[in-house]
């Protein structure tokens, strides 16, 4: 088992670098505390129910010794064991705290995600996630939402369009400003067109649109597009919550954003013992 | 106005300079969508309460013609600006999301903290952060406690010495690790013992720890400690959430630490208008 | 002017950076051969029939004190100047090369492009780029096959899906491999399947493929595609000539792709001239 | 066998993952469309005659399980295996484009220095490159011409002095711009000087100047530069063609370079195979 | 035996690998002169008596086959041998200057620090480093100055405050500059203050500051202040030199800083022999 | 006045950002006892006699208000004053160590170099630095050695040839190794031969060797290989020292390459006033 779910962004490696650079800085002095040579058993195991993520890039810290117990997207509780190892103490030490930062961080989204994904089940929307992102932590969070059985938006500004409603006003029309897009993009990408009314959706559906964003409607609205264009890919956004999304699933939307599994995912509780 | 409250990370516009880089990659391409020479009016306003923070670093992002209207530390609330400009309409869009991530992640742990300040008001027990960080935020991410009128526990491994349970049993006892640290580390660095009682407690205060952290004490065998030593610096540690904060406080300690500041704190609602 | 046209891709002030960092080194020792304060009126013209592209990049290479008189993308012939400027005479020569080098790339790039848009003209097939860049330069040689009439294919393997035969025998089919892809991938994300044979084209079409790449077809083969399958977007690929791509057009198809583009265009002629 | 042939530029390995981050990204989503656990071989082998260049930096790309089947600088034809490997089907076809990229581009560079190299054979004279290079790739190309048989110029501006017009122009003259470099530069270093007469190349031999450039001559204004200068080391450069080298390289002169090497070699076929 | 003694700075293998690229570049040239295919045994060993270190860094440097024969800290003296190995031939004399440079930096500053820590033998005082230190050596002089006996002092202006003379005039006093640093510093962050009197160090003293620094102050005067300071921290600096350190140390003082330590320490004569 | 004396080192101002980083990382603590607004006026001037160096650098540290009043090069004193200004006072502070590092070390190369051209005055030796270097200082070394009169010798191992003892014994002979080099290597490119022996130098010189090292040989041996070798280029290594240099010199050498200016050079004195 190398912990990891499916392709995981490129250059992790260098990201767990840089985080180990942050803690450890020019050594870690409680090291001095230390007798030379003692040797540790180290155990990460969770301490709370939810998803389990980050750990391929948490055991790679760790490092050689390390053996993984469980895979990305696994449900978890308290006292399931992730990953455990054998190494000199004070490797153990020094390199916990950068472990358990990217497994609490990643294993929030992937179990707020779950959340959002269980709360929508038997509907047929799927839950995802936006640009509301971590500075740096882009890939890895959507990676996370994921193993939450989430899927993902637009990586960035570069591989999709997002037609907003300065595009349209500028544009003069959503009709001319999918047409700019369209012809000058790839024929590899795909539009969307956030519309704040049936109008408007009816509007980007005709206009080529392959998918339409409907922005901060009620269900009853997005029901009522949903009918309009039966065949249009739908996705709900703005303020969505554990409490409304699944009204928003049932008024038959394809799709959901919720940008709170990236910007608002509580961390989820782990620890490691070292004996 | 520069919108930073003190000293700022070194090396925070390479910080910014990768964000961007991970939002544009290639190019914005609903760029497309735009007809020439566009020009933009844009504001960022809060839409909840709370502290800002993350204002400088946002201003840098949206460029030159960024006005600053709030400092990092200010109380927020709905409708607050902070700040505003005038750009070609294309960059105000693509560089919106960047200012705002950094902007709701650094002001949520403002907010948070300011939380916990509060909760703490009238006693003299300061709030601070931990480790638990988010991998490559750190530096940002102890501003922004700061900002939320908290104080910053060490930076790293690297700054301080922390004393723990695996120390103590490696070194053979407490008395023997501070022994340790004390003699090889530097004479302006200072060094805490992590105790579970008020014995352990003592017997770090006897070897001449700085610091004596009571992990997951109740605030009556807290407070037994503060009487028993009352030169000492005492910190509190564990699990403290807001409910429980007041009372560790009131236990007379000087430091709580905590780590939700910067691993589970939701982002501030912010947005940006663009006309 | 800035000499850009449309989106740059982030960071190619990095890239400039690197290039002057592997053409100075330790320093420009020929320097040593001027006497001190020389300045240098420096202009840069076309020595060739071609399409500019690079004049953004150069012209910041040069430094601010660099005219932009002619536009990426623009049409140049033998003598047509490109950008002009006065300087210290120490600073022209020694950025002057790394300038070029671009120029002649891009342009070179560029200008390959609009020779085989050119000869697809009043068909609607359009040219676009492959993955066969140059390491490092992917981002602008695809933003210069744009500046040259063409247009983008995806950028890399992370932003949309390309099915290849190989993916086909491991999945068991191509109904069952593109199941696989859109059950994971992003609603924002396109699949395009290779095919070999009509059947095949038919079958991705059927699976719900959003692009359909028809490989090493004779014109005549699809043609038959185009027939059977009005409505999809077809990409002819495989040994595109400038001699073949008329008739691959004239198929029908809606997409022609062309590794030589990027990976076998020669360089623009240009050069400098100082004063 | 590794692969390469002779001392490889320091740093290689760092442009190669720069370049698999540059394709690979956040991951490559046409995994997806497989089946878990797929196994792998694969091979790439030439499509055309020419001159092999990058497989040490390829079989390191395609990982620890490649087998290298040939050397840079051997000459190849259609079918001739480079090399072979079998590995997780994911990661031979994440791998394959960039590991090709590489191949392609340092083949075609030495494919066509061979090609010079071969059009002068049984002349003394020697074909070099320039520094009209890829931004980025100087090092690499500069390797591949001489796995095709030619040499290297200097690296950049940092390594030897070349006096131009403008050097001439600014100093007073040729001898006065050879003592103010001789001076400065260390006794490592060489100088040439750009001349464009038989006048010209005197004086710079007078100077003592290591080697004379001949920009721009005829054969015959060549041969009587020759025959002026038994003992200097003559330089043709400007404009040479695979027509026009043999008539350059019999005029006498030691050392003929080609900007066409680096800024204008087409990509050698190759490609990859996996069953 | 990894060579290192302690706590080793993170990231030290990028600083190895940047000095590689310094010295390699394009790679070694002078490899040309070799036939294909030597092998070279060859060891490292010092020619003066000296404190050993950057044997971790060199070993690395050297590579997988480098046999660790002594450790950091180690005394030394000619004919002492720190490491052996076998290698291609071609790869030994391309490390062996870069390996060598750190070594006899390093050693340079451990075995003047061991020199003025043996100055000050029998008296209590320990000798440290300043912030004088090679621009992006910090860490790993400041390892040196542990591994020839002596103490860190500050890491840099992060993670201590010191108040100086400018800090003192723009806050008022010495007691409001302390009392400012006090209340927005962590809680595991200590305070010096630069003093120039007796009077300065007594109020330093009273205002809470950790350490006192004793500026330039004679020997007599720095007894007197210990005497009137006896549970004080002191620290002398300024201007001390092997002459002078002895009786700093006996007036009583607790610490002495050096900045000669790092700024200028003569290389320790070291050579690699190969066979 | 820029500071500079000549081409600086491509890159000076990332190597400054990186110092910069390394003494601020999270930010000056110490700015914490300043009350807010504080203005300064800031000078450098030199303490001790020597050579500045490192003056454009330190200007740039220390921000748009610094005034130049010296040049690389140039001979100083107790009291010169090298650059002034006047800025925030925290600004000030934070940035002086930093400044004064590089002013430090690069002045004390340009220094201890002057010494010793000082000492061959008269003599037609040139004294060079050797690859004896700081790593990541190299560059910024060898320009000072420049500043102090002394020139270069190669960059490193990809700039010329360096034919040593191990490369004759694997080679067969300095023929041989000679001849193996030229053949391969750039005609811009020179070759040296480290020789031993009068009988070795006359090998060498007959080999067509460019430079002829004499390692560690006493004046009259020197001066024999003179008088055998008059027209060649001889250079003077190995324990040189300024007690030795001028008896060296005066055996007729052209070069005397000297490790101690950028191994074992003392800092120059420097401090910054601020009021």
């Amino acid at each position: 088992m190398t912990g990891w779910s499916g392709p995981a962004p490129e250059g992790w490696q260098d990201h767990a670098r840089a985080a180990l650079r942050e803690d450890l800085g020019s050594g870690d002095v409680s090291a001095f505390a230390l007798p030379q040579g003692g040797s540790a058993r180290w155990m990460i195991e969770a301490q709370a129910e939810g998803v389990a993520c980050g750990i391929g890039i948490a055991a790679w810290i760790m490092g050689d010794g390390a053996e993984v117990l469980a895979e990305d997207g696994q449900a978890v509780g308290p006292g399931t064991r992730l990953m455990q190892g054998e190494c000199p103490a004070d490797w153990a030490m020094s390199r916990e705290r950068t472990a358990l930062n990217y497994l609490m961080l990643l294993s929030g989204c992937a179990s707020l995600t779950r959340r959002y994904v269980d709360a929508v089940a038997g509907t047929h929307a799927r839950i995802v996630d936006t640009r509301k992102t971590v500075p740096g932590m882009r890939a890895l969070q959507k990676y996370a939402v994921r193993c939450g059985g989430g899927h993902s938006h637009r990586m960035g500004l570069y591989d999709a369009v997002m037609i907003k409603d300065n595009h349209i006003a500028l544009a003069g029309s959503i009709t001319e400003a999918v047409a700019r897009a369209r012809a000058a993009i790839s024929h590899m990408m795909r539009i969307e067109v956030e519309t704040e009314s049936l109008a408007q959706a009816m509007e980007a559906h005709q206009a080529g649109a392959d998918v339409i964003l409907l922005d901060n409607m009620s269900p009853a609205a997005m029901a009522e597009c949903r009918k309009a264009l039966p065949g249009a890919i739908l996705e709900a956004s703005g303020g969505i919550s554990l409490q409304t999304v699944r009204a928003a699933a049932e008024s038959g939307v394809d799709v959901i954003s919720v940008g709170a599994l990236t910007h608002s995912a509580p961390a989820l509780s782990l620890h490691m013992e070292i004996e």
